[in-house]
């Protein structure tokens, strides 16, 4: 069941699965290839045509004569091009930093641009894992789980406040059954973190023991998670903002995508290596959350706890059991962010297990607290929820009326809702990475930057992410109906895998263990579809409809890829297959009998040439085209395509004054076209004989300012495109730099 | 000082300059081209490794035996690859019409539509002259010219009722002096006529007499006529319907647009041979126009001729020089189209030039009779130009208050409006066709389409007089004054360039016909100055701007193709430079002294290979181009790009595991960047010896659907425009189809 499409060989072989290397784009061969290769080695024949083996002997030093005294100028940069390569071991040069420079004019102003931008490029040997103390580990992991309490307890009030302000009260026991099930949660998390000790995310967890299709959907509900946590964290940062700066409300649109270009930026350029600078927000949110409790419960106790009456708000809605259930379901997305301790196991200090799962108990603790906390402490303030002014704000301004104090609680919301949004950044390439790995997401997603950054995975979330944050137009509250299914429904997938993973061990304890885990992907479950079901219409269905696309996506990349790999696989070729002649002459017409098809020539003495070179007229161009031709010493044929008679025979005239040394075929095309005629013509050709490779030399005028390609036919490029479909056609093209 | 960029040979030798013929693309070689030809051919030697002479002996019958009975069937549409052609003269294949399908399936799905669209094509054989009678080429000719009528008196007047109503009694005087203007603009025509009996526009008569860049600039004056005079008539045939059909003036824009559409489609089907379908809307509206002169005078003299007066207008400017002089430039765009004739002898029968000349000298006097006629009319009837109702409307209603007539008269002026819409069709493409023919435009224009229409042109004029209808929201009298300058730097040009023949001719009577020629073109250039300085802050700034800006785009395409033409004209070869080997030996490594540069190399001897295989992993793409490479037999080395130690390390014993049959040269990039480095080491590889072509080998996996493209990282293409600024490096393409 292992996906297997990656083009070169399984995934995982000595690294453990979820380690990230930039060589994961060149795996290595498998034993039956390795056993092929060496056998299509033994059978390579080269018709040498002399007694030195020519084709061995080159006519320069490949290794650049790294001793010679003085580099001759370049075209490219200040650099010679000599210069940027340094030798390495025996038989190897190592490329300099110049040698990564793009060649055109645009592309380096591109690139010196983004250097600027996000740093000078970092070599592979900086790839490095920082182990971090729990103390540490706890405000970088539980930034995005903390962090929803910032928008868990408005959403759900903003539901109940729907059935008028006298169901406001309902948001007690629907806090104390989140809780419990935060609890349950957690627990369920705790046990992964022991039985992966080297990390696990749901995609890993549910594709180990439920299989590859569970493992996808997990997946697609991972990266709808990331993308909408990016959106929602900005949303609610932004509002945070709005909050306290009222006149800034009207440009939530701008800044949000601002601030997504920031993160993406800040991601581009590699900001791991500042971790510790990540601790202080998550400190600075929770003890000002603790304060704001701390002086509220203090003034709710002076009055006896006697709550507030909220303002009378007319019921737009019947208080039904579906509202409750919509209020609880959005509640539940307080919950995002409790699987990041089990992805980054490994980023503990020993024994990591342990570290890990105390962190996690930490986590789940304070997760509690802050939200029961907070929900209780809106009720007895008796706050509602507004557009314009987040409750959390709400409720800092009526415990601090005066001081600095509010202003300080919204900073430190503001700041962890971005560092929330910044976890997505990690967590999202990473996840296309594997799925890359085992040929689930396209290959691009393995490439990393020359920061040593998933650069493309990155950009895909940013772009996501900023369109779910355009096209809600930064409404927290629009983004939050789908925000809960995706979560929830990585969740149940990876709780459930847990208990697989239980059963199949039966260590000691198993039965105990599953249990928790059932009833952890139970309860989750149940929000799943709660989520899915009440929230459909205000936009869970386009993630019911997304995450099944995603599946099937991935599926269809999966299938390519595995196509791909068993086209390119090696295999021994036949023993009884065209036996290499042992004579060293190249295969005369007529007498060889047809061969393998042309894209089946694996060796060298299999090879049948015929070299094609169009002729539209004669000049510089075509003349290096048949010298190109014929110096390689093949069978070559010259096709001259014609609009009428009399040019075709103006044209042999030519032809024969030069010396009619190449065989010339005229093909007349009464309609004034040429591309298709001759592509046409060359696919007859192939067609009488498959066995023979075709290599058509096309010269290729090369402009050197973007608007002269305008005043060119740009025929080789146009017959290129039309050869592309035609299998055993190698087309050739001659440059022809023009001279000033 | 005749243009010669064309890339191939001087113009018109021969066919007189005026011819349009399917060969212009492939123009022949010069005298000293056809030299260097040969003696180029002289020293051709192919070093043949055997006895038999390998080249020249093909592996497949190029003739594509036509004798075979039963054809193999083909992957593209229904008929077989080989039956698309059929043998013409000895050594020449004549491809039939399936054959100019496109391969791929969106391009035939295209090609389809087009066909049905604008009928199957046509053979180069199908071009034809129609020669016409005075009768036909009259009405035919004059659309443009007649058609104008219809919108001039009634620009002039919209000036003049600016200064009130009053000042519209000076429509008379104006009237007088335009018919002497078109008087003798008509007379300096008439000897055009016969000094050109090929017929020739103002852009030949410009440029043979004043030089290129007088030409040119009558060029520029002429496209930006013709595109106006598409706009204008399009215009102004809309509103004559929607002043009969007020109810459709709301849809101006998209209507005339539909226009624009229709006349571009009909000229792309070639709608020449429905030429005498084109005679009587032009005699309709003739005899409409002659009708409403004979009632309206008819009338206005049973009232003893007594004007009416018109409605008051209250003046919004002061009535000064400025203002007539306006008024004057505006009227003077009656006379658009007064160069059809000379640009079109050759339709005439014979004698041509003397049916050409009496059939101008028709024109312009149904010209004036037609304007003043009008004129005096509107003026009787006291008529003032309103946005809804255009004036001949508003004349054809006053005329005929009853029946059908006035519908007759709006049909008839729609109808030529469009006529002479489409003369601009005409014109537009031959005058790029010429230009482009001697270096001054994109080749592009020089090629027939398969309708044997110059489809480019076409395209080029609907897309621009769309803009410039659209830009102007379909608007008469915005559009006017851009059109005078245009037209009237044209005619300036035409004339002065005929003084200057008579003068360097000398023939009987030269003085009067440079006088009469000269008067012409001191009148033109008089409405000219006087267009463009009353009519700069209307909108003739912007043909001010475009006529230099298109005079230097064509000086600088002319200098493109110059540059262009100069690196690829045939020198003969320096016989001193390196002198063909007798011996028919590989040039070896080390032995062969640095020769010629890799691009200057057009003999076979001369040309010393390096084949480069670039290999990212070992499978069987890489293999097929390993062994197409070692098939050639020339030096071969392959080189792998590594992103880290271990990886090289890994990659190298695969590569021993194979046999090590290719000297193999590993690049680490610590960047993981590949393609910067590739091309740069190829770089430095030709700047070591900048005398060996290097071919580099890329297998290229061609996918079945475009989105698979997404699913890799398409080095080919990339590497392929990394090394395109790089001379003396060949890219060679190996496809790779996918199984199944």
């Amino acid at each position: 069941m292992r996906g297997r499409g990656n083009g070169g060989g399984g995934e995982g072989e000595g690294a453990p699965a979820t380690v990230v290397t930039p060589s994961a784009e060149f795996p290595p061969l498998d034993r039956a290839e390795l056993g092929a290769l060496r056998s299509i080695g033994e059978q390579w024949q080269v018709p040498s045509d002399g007694p030195p083996p020519a084709p061995n002997r080159l006519p320069l030093d490949p290794t650049l004569e790294r001793t010679r005294a003085e580099p001759a100028p370049g075209r490219f940069g200040r650099l010679a091009p000599i210069a940027m390569f340094r030798a390495g071991e025996p038989g190897e040069l190592v490329a300099t930093e110049p040698a990564n420079a793009p060649s055109t004019r645009a592309g380096q102003a591109l690139f010196r641009c983004r250097r600027a931008l996000f740093g000078p490029p970092l070599t592979s040997a900086a790839v490095f894992y920082e182990r971090m103390r729990k103390l540490v580990a706890l405000p970088v992991l539980s930034s995005d789980l903390l962090s929803s309490v910032a928008y868990g307890p408005e959403a759900m009030l903003a539901v109940l406040v729907l059935a008028g302000s006298t169901a406001l009260g309902l948001s007690l026991p629907l806090a104390a059954v989140l809780a419990v099930l935060m609890v349950a949660v957690g627990l369920s998390y705790r046990q992964t973190v022991v039985a992966y000790p080297h990390g696990a995310g749901s995609y890993v967890v549910a594709r180990e023991n439920l299989g590859v299709r569970p493992g996808l959907l997990a997946a697609a509900g991972l990266m709808v998670d990331y993308v909408l946590t990016v959106a929602v964290s900005v949303a609610a940062g932004v509002h945070a903002v709005t909050s306290a700066l009222p006149g800034l409300a009207r440009y939530t649109v701008p800044l949000g995508l601002l601030t997504i270009a920031v993160l993406l930026a800040g991601n581009l350029r590699g900001v791991r290596a500042a971790g510790n600078l990540f601790v202080w927000p998550t400190y600075a949110f929770v003890f000002a959350l603790l304060a704001v409790l701390l002086v509220g419960y203090l003034r709710a106790g002076a009055r006896g706890f006697e709550p507030v009456p909220p303002p009378a708000v007319p019921a737009a809605e019947g208080l039904g059991l579906l509202l409750v259930l919509r209020a609880f379901a959005s509640g539940a997305v307080s919950m995002t962010g409790i699987e990041a301790v089990s992805n980054a196991v490994p980023v503990f200090r020993p024994p990591e297990w342990r570290n890990a799962r105390t962190t996690l108990s930490w986590m789940i603790g304070m997760l509690v607290a802050l939200f029961v906390g907070l929900t209780v402490l809106i009720h007895l303030n008796g706050l509602v929820p507004t557009p314009e002014n987040t409750l959390l704000s709400q409720l800092a301004r009526a415990t601090f009326p005066t001081g600095p104090w509010y202003a300080l609680v919204q900073a430190a919301t503001a700041l962890i809702l971005l560092l929330a949004a910044n976890t997505a950044f990690n967590g999202f390439p990473r996840l296309l990475f594997f799925m890359a790995r085992a040929g689930h997401a396209p290959r691009r997603f393995l490439h990393m930057g020359d920061r040593l950054a998933f650069s493309n995975g990155l950009v895909a979330l940013a772009v996501t992410a900023g369109a779910a944050f355009l096209a809600f137009r930064g409404r927290t509250e629009g983004l939050i109906p789908l925000y809960a299914v995706g979560v929830f429904l990585a969740f149940t997938l990876s709780q459930a895998g847990m208990v697989v993973h239980w059963r199949r061990r039966r260590s000691r304890g198993w039965r105990r263990r599953a249990a928790i885990n059932l009833l952890g992907a139970v309860l989750s479950g149940v929000v799943l579809v709660t989520a899915a079901i009440t929230k459909f219409t205000e936009g869970a269905f386009l993630v019911v409809v997304a995450v099944p696309l995603l599946v099937l996506t991935s599926l269809a990349i999966h299938r390519h890829y595995r196509r791909l790999h068993r086209s390119l696989a090696l295999h021994a070729p036949p023993d009884g297959r065209r036996p290499a002649p042992p004579a060293a002459v190249a295969p005369l017409p007529g007498a060889a009998e047809p061969g393998a098809p042309a894209e089946a020539q694996e060796l060298p003495q299999q090879v049948q040439h015929l070299v094609v070179v169009p002729v539209a007229r004669l000049n510089r161009a075509s003349l290096r085209a048949l010298a190109y031709a014929a110096s390689l010493r093949q069978p070559t044929l010259a096709v001259h395509i014609a609009p009428e008679d009399p040019e075709a025979d103006r044209f042999r005239e030519q032809w024969e004054a030069w010396g009619d040394h190449v065989r010339l075929e005229t093909i007349v095309s009464p309609y004034r076209t040429a591309i298709g005629p001759l592509a046409h013509y060359l696919e007859a050709l192939r067609i009488s004989r498959p066995d023979v490779l075709l290599t058509v030399v096309v010269p290729e005028v090369v402009v050197r300012r973007p608007w002269h390609r305008l005043l060119h036919s740009r025929a080789e490029h146009r017959l290129r495109r039309a050869l592309r479909a035609l299998p055993g056609v190698v087309v050739t093209s001659l440059p022809v730099h023009l001279a000033d």
